[in-house]
């Protein structure tokens, strides 16, 4: 059966891989003869620890973790590692947060219950519109950690860099993980919800070094506690099974592209096409700051609302869906994931130029 | 295609009704003709907003639940809410808890954390063979709830009766919600992972007394507050989109059986006809006693650990998975939930019964 070719730019949950979907149905109902299906599958069962542990292997090989470092499956997305991180890691202290869009500021805020925190950047004075420089970051001494969101999903801008800082680096790495490349040794804790680049949502990813764990407050909660889910290798309880399957296809088909190289390579190539619509348009107008902008998440406006509302009704009529801006932002969104077919792009850039040509005189 | 016929008596993750599996196949790479996944599918399209809203009201319609009560659709599993109770409930005081299993037990010692727990009733001592009856009960005047398991999966043992306290019940029906009627009227809360009579792990179902919202100690994660959860429709966040889409399923599935007063008699009568062998057995030795059994996990051994491991593997080559007891526990477990045809219960039965005849003289 083939679906309706549409073109899902979704900011997440979002595009998945069509082999890895395909697989998903081959198996649904029985996963490699045994006669059940994976959402059927104890958890402590044989077949679903290989697939667990070669789910980790990849991501591990992929990301190329170093042994310092543990990967945890877990559950309750970012929004409940705003508030693990600083329980298990602010000791009371301070850390650093730089705020450059929606999450980083709600990861801040939640931070406040557990410590003291320093905003050691913020871009909301500019609607979020760029990245700060490594030299405009205001670093405090003995900061427990220094907080930072690599790709802001709603605005639409990346950091292009790693920041220097004495004090362990965290990142949400949300909506750009297995994009590119990443020296994960930098990094005392990287985190991800699924959604976006590697399964269904339900799914968080994290990549922590051992040395940060086990400085927990008192109250926090068993499975909160990255100490104890390293202990229990993220199966204190029952994890997101199938989740953790479909991040499994996923790498495979990752691995089949050239890996995360071959995804940089991609997501560099998908954005230039719809910046350069962006750039040479009388029309649109690009909300992240050059240098700033974001391979994942483009985001444009007309300028006016009508506009921008016909531009995304137009665009859903002929299958390019989910290209409204997040209700915090306005505008229109065009997100580019590692599973975006370069096909959808072009049709994306065609569709723009003619809306404009359609619309500007 | 169909599947090589086995029966899954996983403790859970655990058998799915086969047609539910079926419509997740048949829809997987396109849902309903729109083109996507639900897999791929924002949690704020109109898509998968439809799906949220009628899996909810299919949960309200299947337990009667009263309009003073809210359904969350939530992550973290039991064990997140093992905190996420006290947290949100216990209000630095007393609350009283029946310890009856390996799971209560737990939620007890975490609740520790957040304010003085009372031991209402235990049965560790004869090995939670039992469920302490009303009168055994020591209630606290003035506790802030009475905490429950309602079905002890690792023991196989079950609650015959809803305890009457003062205090607000806090139930955790994971491994028997579904299996029959309740008056959800009578509780403050009760939730229940999925992975067991509803949907693949990754869900936990909660539903609450609005009226006990909103008392949440300062340092409680948003995300675990259950007043900021239902303010927002447990939509703070993406929740966990796939298991929710599969709960409606074997809603629909369920609704076609009779519902849970269909499910209760199917329960009653799979149970028996696996007791009827045990209490007529000189072989086999049931763990749980009479009047506190329970239907969904029918708990034995043999009393020699290699007979037992003989079970296990005699039982699995002819495709009855799964019947090995929890570690804690030994021996073996027999899960019968919503979801296992009679069919499998009278292979096991005749499996039983075979086994005995060469095994014992």
């Amino acid at each position: 059966m083939s679906r309706q070719q549409v073109y899902n730019f979704s900011a997440g949950p979002s595009v998945m891989p069509e082999s890895a979907l395909e697989s998903a149905r081959r198996d649904l109902l029985d996963y490699r003869g045994g006669g059940i299906s994976v959402m059927e599958m104890s958890h402590r069962s044989p077949a679903f620890q290989e697939i667990f542990d070669s789910t980790k292997a990849k991501l591990k090989a992929a990301l190329q973790v170093p042994d310092s470092h543990e990967i945890l499956f877990l559950q309750g997305g970012a929004t409940l590692q705003f508030a693990a991180i600083p329980m298990n890691l602010m000791e009371g202290g301070t850390a650093d947060y730089a705020v450059t869009g929606h999450f980083s500021n709600r990861a801040a805020g939640e931070a406040e219950k557990y410590g003291t925190v320093h905003i050691a950047a913020s871009s909301a004075g500019t609607g979020y519109d760029r990245i700060p420089a490594q030299e405009e970051l205001s670093l405090t001494e003995g900061a427990k950690y220094f907080y930072y969101c690599a790709n802001n999903t709603i605005y639409g801008t990346e950091w292009q860099y790693v920041p220097e800082t004495a004090a362990p680096l965290v990142c949400d790495m949300s909506s750009d993980i297995l994009s590119r490349p990443v020296d994960v040794s930098r990094f005392g804790l990287i985190y991800a919800g699924a959604q976006k680049n590697m399964a269904p949502a339900g799914l968080t990813v994290l990549i922590v070094d051992r040395a940060l764990a086990g400085r927990e407050l008192p109250y926090t909660p068993q499975v909160m506690s990255y100490r104890t889910m390293i202990e229990a290798d993220s199966m204190l309880n029952t994890p997101p099974c199938w989740c953790i399957y479909m991040l499994g296809l996923v790498l495979d088909w990752l691995e089949t592209q050239g890996g995360v190289a071959g995804m940089e390579q991609l997501k560099r190539e998908r954005a230039r096409r719809v910046y350069e619509v962006l750039d040479n348009s009388r029309l649109y107008i690009p909300h992240a700051q050059p240098g700033s902008r974001s391979d994942m998440n483009v985001t444009f406006r007309t300028g006016d609302a009508e506009l921008d509302a016909a531009f995304v009704k137009g665009a859903a009529a002929r299958g390019l869906l989910n290209l409204k801006g997040h209700k915090v932002a306005g505008g229109m969104r065009a997100s580019l994931y590692n599973a975006m077919p370069m096909e959808g792009v072009d049709a994306l850039v065609e569709y723009m130029k003619e809306f404009e040509a359609r619309h500007h005189v």
